[in-house]
């Protein structure tokens, strides 16, 4: 394989960049994720792959229920901020201002929108774990254009 | 659930355009996809969400292969024409200039990049399946900015 060729064309790629939140009681946490895509509207559906090595994995594969936040433009700092590593980082939500949505996970106060999701299925994917799950509550907070990897100018996020 | 919110942070997600390939022996198509992610580095992986009730979907589950074409600034007619229907027009690719790539499925001449796909496994998502699959080949075929759904202006491609 042309490493260089695919390299260039994965860079190609377009994201968007979104809060992922998971709960398993008092342990909670959120990572930046541009891995992420709808994949049905009948029952509407999306996936997210999560690094098999992240905090938030296990959180998600004990309680099988997250929170997908739409980020908003002009907040690439905020999607750094939850980017950094859970065990550089561990109270990474306790910087941000969020509240409890009606599953439990944390809301960003300042998201675009959010989306309640519940898990139907998972599938191994190399280095990471793709997550399948039914949309089953969502909010609107604000106005706006959603912030993408192109004005963070991020390669990769999580 | 709020429907008018589900609705409105479905689509906050930010995509680009792909044109997917497929190619069983004569049989061939292609299709555009803006449900589409890389899931892993390492390996280099990447996920696509097709439509059951699509013609390409037959070919990539009888093949286990297909090619992702990435389109570049200004392909939105490209887009729109390999995104209609197979019903309608079922020999979509032979209105666009193309040659086969290394494992036989069709390369859009004028595409940015392309990644040559074998899959690994897949999961059913609703109205959809999401077919998991390693890269294992690439080619760069111009310089430029790759075509989003922002650009195009379009809703859902595929």
């Amino acid at each position: 394989m042309d490493e260089a060729a695919k390299k260039t064309a994965l860079r190609m790629f377009t994201y968007g960049l979104y809060v992922v939140t998971a709960r398993d009681g008092d342990d909670e946490n959120g990572f930046t994720a541009n891995w992420l895509t709808q994949v049905s509207f009948e029952p509407p559906m999306l996936a997210v792959s999560v690094e098999n090595q992240s905090h938030s994995i296990s959180l998600i594969r004990r309680t099988g229920i997250f929170t997908v936040n739409v980020l908003a433009s002009g907040q690439r700092e905020l999607a750094g901020l939850l980017g950094k590593r859970w065990e550089k980082v561990p109270d990474k939500l306790a910087w941000v201002a969020h509240h409890p949505g009606p599953n439990g996970c944390a809301v960003l106060d300042d998201a675009r929108a959010y989306l309640e999701c519940e898990v139907t299925g998972s599938i191994p994917a190399g280095d990471s774990t793709v997550f399948i799950a039914r949309v089953v509550g969502a909010g609107v907070l604000r106005e706006g254009e959603p912030l993408t990897m192109a004005e963070a100018g991020f390669r990769h996020a999580g």
